[in-house]
């Protein structure tokens, strides 16, 4: 393989092209490259055509040493990776023993008898090394293609995931054992807008040491990154820092985070992959304190996203969506006046709510929320995107939040949803 | 522009290369590029890297005919689309008036002095036409290379979205006026496997006529779809049907995919974009019944979907999320014997908890889930993965469910959430 490694994923299948569905193999496979100083330069898309798939392979080989494909490796019809390798390899698909016997072994440990078509994924291009498939039918391979090589990999992303980390990543890591890694820290920070962000922390980044700074924008937040790049644009930087590179490059970029997480304190929500509510559980988790919630517009949201985070039952009681006014009424005690003299989306009953968990869960805590996601049910006095979020504690008064979003309705219950949960979050970091 | 107009989509931003963060802009693009016969052939993605952005655009260029960059364009240190694109066209960045005008004018809007980096953004490859951005200030722009045509729009999703829909699409259609729109036409199905489904309906698929079939796996079920390619594999069908295609293709697709539907049956969920949300809702809707909903693993996730579409508070409740032991019992009245009895997980309390919920919000049906969405909580009798559902109503005998499911926690409430309402959905068909 070339010395400098830089990679491409391709994702293959219509579907990515034209349905609602996108490419999420490339995101792991392009972290688990990056931590052997692989970097993913592109990522491409393609049809299930086999005269596109060759053209974008053969594009990929010539600007990327490593070329990871996903997808194509069925046994239906509109399924043609094979055949598109083999073209750009100018070499026929041959029937591997390894894979026919791999093949007929999984489907037999489910009971089934092979098809033909289901046999034709035994087909592979010549000289291509075959990669086990743990949790499917589909074998892989793998094959040099002049100074690059070529790595194909089956769609279904547990799939994906295996195959990769059991016939491929050992395989990199022997080929570069001597490579640094790519560092990459990053931040994520709620409350500021994108360039405002950047305008407080610019100051902060070595960019003399080819560490570059990064900022995305999403509903979730601002992530700020720190990226040494593996090519500084400056090649006299790049040599000075060859032989110890690592420590001072990682040092630095640990000091400027360091100093950015001063700079913005409570803005920092946390580091990495870390999510709103990972920081959030966490916090209820250190403070040995439990919360419930009372979810109108955001319709479950919350409790979801609170408990996508594994052990959550030590802190997250569950709580009610109060959809309906009735709803409202019924499981948390809100007095019917209250609806009728302020509207469900209130300051009055977003704080009635709150209690009325928090009360009935006997919880440390009760958020609530209540809004309008849209498109319809806005008033001349409260347009789509009002919301009123509400926290009762069992030690301090009720307090009560408004926000305004905008956007379309699920972009509305996402913002209201964090906004919600990064609110709990600075009343956390208050004790 | 070329005759046969095939295009590529451009996502540019390190983020979608690094994080967790996939491009959704090309999703809309596609589906409003087919709709004027526009196929979009290749997906690219490339980092903030000038050098590689170049690189990718010029490959675009020669194998498509029109190619839409998203992102790049905002003021910060790492947007470079501009220059990359003048670097590829050989021509130097001007300032635009028009550019700076609106720029100015959008944030003067919002009280703000435009910067010295927010004004890099008039910066625009001479000769090329500025595309007014009605959302945000990062203007966008047009310009043709040789023989095909690039677009440069913002990456926030609603703002490439905007200037896509005012300023390109009104373009395009103008120069496509006579072009045959892609026609493609999708079915949703649930409980068959990828393949057994072709199986079952690959004799009804009229591919003589080049209308291809094909499927999708995903855990929230399989999608058959019919696309009518642009690009008949036979040259002698594409001549046969050149003048009259359109009437023929399109009652053929719609007369393969209602055999489908009639074979299917109760296998269909839906047609098109339709979720199960949605057909769950309008299924409700029709029989003017409401629904409520117990959540303990799921822990809001079907609450979130149902009130994901727009209306839902017509027939949607709302309901529980009994995360925990106490909350089965305080919010439900799930007898705490029962639970000692039976433990949470087990078809006893998934009764418990769909009666509790339907009789105290007074729905005509009560729907609950109660399972190990793991990675912990497994016993030997119980291994992550095994979920209860009940349903209870109003005029017939509450029914329990057992399922299994395997994968990582997020996919584990997925699944549940889509069994649980197609479950729902099943039970309505018998009315």
């Amino acid at each position: 393989m070339r010395d400098a490694v830089t990679a491409e994923t391709i994702a293959i299948g219509s579907e990515l092209l034209l349905g609602g569905r996108v490419d999420t193999n490339s995101l792991y496979l392009t972290d688990a490259l990056s931590v052997l100083g692989i970097e993913v330069r592109y990522k491409t898309v393609v049809g299930d055509d086999c005269a596109d798939i060759a053209r974008v392979v053969r594009t990929a080989v010539r600007r990327a040493s490593l070329v990871v494909l996903t997808g194509g490796l069925g046994p239906t019809l509109d399924d043609c990776t094979r055949e598109a390798v083999a073209r750009v390899l100018r070499r026929p698909l041959g029937r591997s023993a390894t894979a026919h016997k791999q093949l007929t072994a999984w489907l037999r440990s489910r009971g089934r008898t092979p098809s033909a078509s289901q046999l034709r994924q035994a087909l592979i291009p010549q000289g291509a090394r075959v990669l086990k498939n743990p949790a499917g039918s589909a074998p892989g391979f793998l094959v040099s293609a002049g100074e690059s090589w070529i790595v194909a990999l089956p769609g279904v992303p547990i799939e994906a995931r295996q195959m990769f980390d059991d016939g491929v990543f050992p395989w990199l890591r022997r080929a570069h054992s001597r490579r640094v890694p790519l560092i990459r820290r990053t931040l994520l920070t709620y409350g500021l807008a994108e360039s405002e962000l950047e305008r407080l922390v610019v100051d902060l980044v070595p960019t003399q040491s080819g560490i570059a700074l990064g900022t995305l924008a999403s509903p979730l937040g601002v992530t700020l990154s720190l990226t040494a790049s593996s090519r500084p644009a400056d090649k006299r930087v790049r040599r000075s820092h060859e032989a110890t590179r690592e420590p001072p490059v990682r040092e630095l970029i640990a000091q400027s985070l360091a100093a950015m997480r001063a700079r913005l304190g409570s803005l920092v929500v946390g580091e990495g992959s870390a999510t709103m509510e990972q920081i959030v559980g966490e916090a209820l988790q250190s403070h040995a304190l439990t919360l419930a919630t009372a979810e109108s517009c955001t319709g479950g949201l919350i409790g979801h996203r609170l408990t996508q985070v594994p052990g959550s039952s030590g802190y997250y009681y569950g709580g009610v969506v109060c959809y309906s006014n009735e709803a409202k009424t019924a499981l948390l005690g809100v007095d019917p006046a209250l609806l009728q003299a302020h509207g469900a989306v209130s300051v009055e009953v977003a704080a009635s709510m709150a209690e009325g968990i928090r009360r009935r869960s006997g919880c440390a805590i009760g958020l609530s929320v209540t809004g309008i996601a849209g498109p319809g049910g806005a008033t001349p006095t409260k347009p789509v995107g009002l919301v009123y979020a509400g926290l009762a504690r069992s030690d301090r008064p009720t307090i009560t939040q408004q926000f305004q979003f905008h956007g379309p309705r699920d972009l509305i219950k996402l913002r209201a949803s964090q906004a919600a949960l990064n609110w709990v979050r600075l009343a956390l970091l208050d004790r």
